[in-house]
């Protein structure tokens, strides 16, 4: 059992030599298990989540189906669908004490992905099985957390405005019934679409850095709720989260599409970064970026406002022209940013959005990691000094 | 840049082949950075903090001067200490919403875990600068969330029995204030020594799953607090905090020091887990549990309660007998609960009281890793088909 055994792992990322060995910086490449949610290839831009590529689920599915496959490994028959959409449904509610804490925090001006991990937490208290591991369980908790973090988002977004909270309405689909309890109004259809077609690109991508988090933390056995807060945690940070809201950011200053060609120019000649371009797996243009760009059209005509959609067309051609043939091509966040801003979405809410998302990745994640279960030790290399000696308070410099 | 190398790692650890390459289970022994804060030698059962043996720590240092060492690498001066002491002591203190929140929690008998979980998120929200990496901010974090993570659970304590909370007092050690604020009046000398000792021992133990978490989350420049929070939510498992409360419960169980010795040996010879003995780490007598064993006597003589230190130590010799020629010692958490137990804590605070030491390993650790910082982005290896046919849903069996 305690033998040391040599192991040879293959990276692209950077190695630091130390005393103790060989560190692989962000263990780039390092492989944590085997996985059947979700794969990518990134050189020829595809996207697979149980095996589906994301262009026919993306075609012919929804976000509840998605869902349903992502966390059970299979498309749902009619009948299973129906159950889990009203189990998601019918979850969506929270205690009066969980909209209590949203409020005090929105009236504060808390960001909302701090609102997220701190409800979610909360959360777990109102559930008895909390802790509970077995499948059934997991499951039941994977269900809940989905159902209620656009709830928490939408009463965040309300009562930060001093405006009255909407309760969910059960028979709204998922996307539309955010919208619902966000704006209040039952949303048309291409602005449903917006949002679902947005949680169906973003619900699994193998293991960044959240979805990691969440390993390391469900690997302590802890309960689900406090995993998803790890991931959220993590996601909240702008290196992983946040690039939509960047991009977007971009085009308002860019301010038409004939700025556009010497605004990226003129950046890129500083060296300055150009914000959705580019992506640590995607080596081509990002599947879910070509789904949605079309997505994003659509959506601009129906709001009678095209400035933004034609502005990123600009930008994209200058990028197709100079940045591809470093394999840095458009990602989601180039266009998915354009479609919360014409939604009427505030910036803030773009990283929760990601989360109401990816939570079905996370939690199904997770579930796998507890099949094969092992915990999370990685160690440090001490480069430090030994047995110093302890100097009284006085004699010290 | 992109040009894949191959790495030689060395692992105790379990590894499982996968079509991708060897797999380190766990992570076990894999090097995720340099670092120069603590040092386990799992051999000779040393423990040190920047280069200083927990011993003399433990001997001639309390909570404030080794949480100073720890964060900054050095011993304060006496001029440094008082200032650091006197930033701790006046953070003490939470906004009145953070209260409000832990009361509505704490009266519904959600876990003191989640509710730190919860607070720490809500406490980032009203922290103007909670986003700024800078050092100073850091380091300004730091000192608040150590100061403030006995405030919440005290606050916790107080509000989930009916009382009323009480307020920190400036003038009261780190240690002495929690007690205070737990039970409303100024601990005894052995008390306050015993949560001192306690935290000073548990301030930092390398990475650990949880140390773990906050590294990954960093890792994507969230804010600090955020990073403590997916600690705390690793900590919350039962594989990692936890195993001093079922040490404890061990010892109730037993109920008598003559009951010790064939109580132990039944459960060896069943095969079962006899808690608070053997560590991931140290295959020797854990030093801190050398330590704390004294202070747990004295302990039990001031509260003229020795029943449970003579059962741990009949335990202890079967231990010594018949496990230590496995690498199997009494660690730390055979001795802490007895003290936590004396103390008149109940359960579910005994991993709080950890993460309220842990607080500041987590956060120097976070600091040290943004020095040289690079996003965790490890891999999963899909094992699952590829290009599955989109079925339509009546079509479905």
């Amino acid at each position: 059992m305690e033998s040391v055994r040599k192991v040879e792992i293959s990276t692209s990322g950077k190695v630091i030599e130390s005393p103790c060995g060989p560190i692989i910086h962000g263990l780039e490449d390092v492989l944590i298990k085997v996985t059947s949610i979700s794969d990518i290839d990134g050189r020829k831009g595809i996207l697979w989540y149980r095996g589906y590529r994301i262009d026919d689920l993306a075609k012919y599915s929804n976000f509840e189906e998605t869902a349903y496959l992502v966390l059970y490994g299979k498309l749902p028959t009619r009948s299973e669908l129906s159950e889990f959409s009203e189990k998601l449904a019918s979850n969506r509610d929270l205690p009066e004490e969980i909209y209590s804490i949203i409020r005090v925090l929105a009236e504060n001006k808390v960001h909302p992905m701090l609102v997220l991990e701190s409800a979610v937490s909360a959360l777990a208290g109102f559930d008895p099985k909390a802790g509970d591991l077995s499948k059934e369980a997991l499951y039941d908790q994977a269900i809940r957390l989905t159902a209620v973090l656009p709830t928490i988002i939408a009463a965040h977004y309300r009562f930060s405005r001093g405006l009255g909270v909407i309760k969910p309405k059960k028979d709204l689909s998922h996307a539309a019934n955010f919208l619902y309890m966000m704006f209040g109004s039952t949303p048309d259809e291409v602005s449903t679409r917006a949002i679902d077609l947005y949680l169906v690109l973003h619900i699994d991508h193998e293991v960044p850095a959240s979805t990691f988090a969440t390993h390391v933390a469900i690997s302590t056995w802890t309960d689900l709720y406090s995993a998803i807060v790890a991931g959220i945690a993590a996601l909240k940070g702008p290196l992983h989260g946040g690039a939509n809201e960047a991009a977007m950011k971009q085009y308002l200053e860019i301010g038409s599409p004939s700025n556009a060609r010497p605004y990226v120019e003129k950046l890129l000649a500083e060296g300055k970064r150009l914000m959705g371009v580019g992506h640590r797996v995607y080596k081509t243009y990002d599947p879910r970026a070509r789904i949605y760009k079309d997505l994003v059209r659509e959506l601009s005509e129906k709001k009678g406002n095209m400035t933004y959609y034609q502005i990123a067309e600009e930008v994209e051609k200058v990028v197709l022209e100079k940045l591809a043939p470093k394999n840095l091509y458009p990602n989601i966040d180039f266009w998915s940013g354009i479609a919360m801003y014409l939604l009427g979405i505030p910036y803030e809410y773009y990283t929760p959005i990601f989360a109401m998302s990816r939570v079905v990745g996370w939690s199904a994640h997770a579930i796998e990691y507890l099949n094969e279960h092992r915990l999370f030790r990685p160690r440090a290399c001490y480069i430090g000094p030994h047995d110093v000696q302890y100097v009284p308070i006085d004699q010290r410099k």
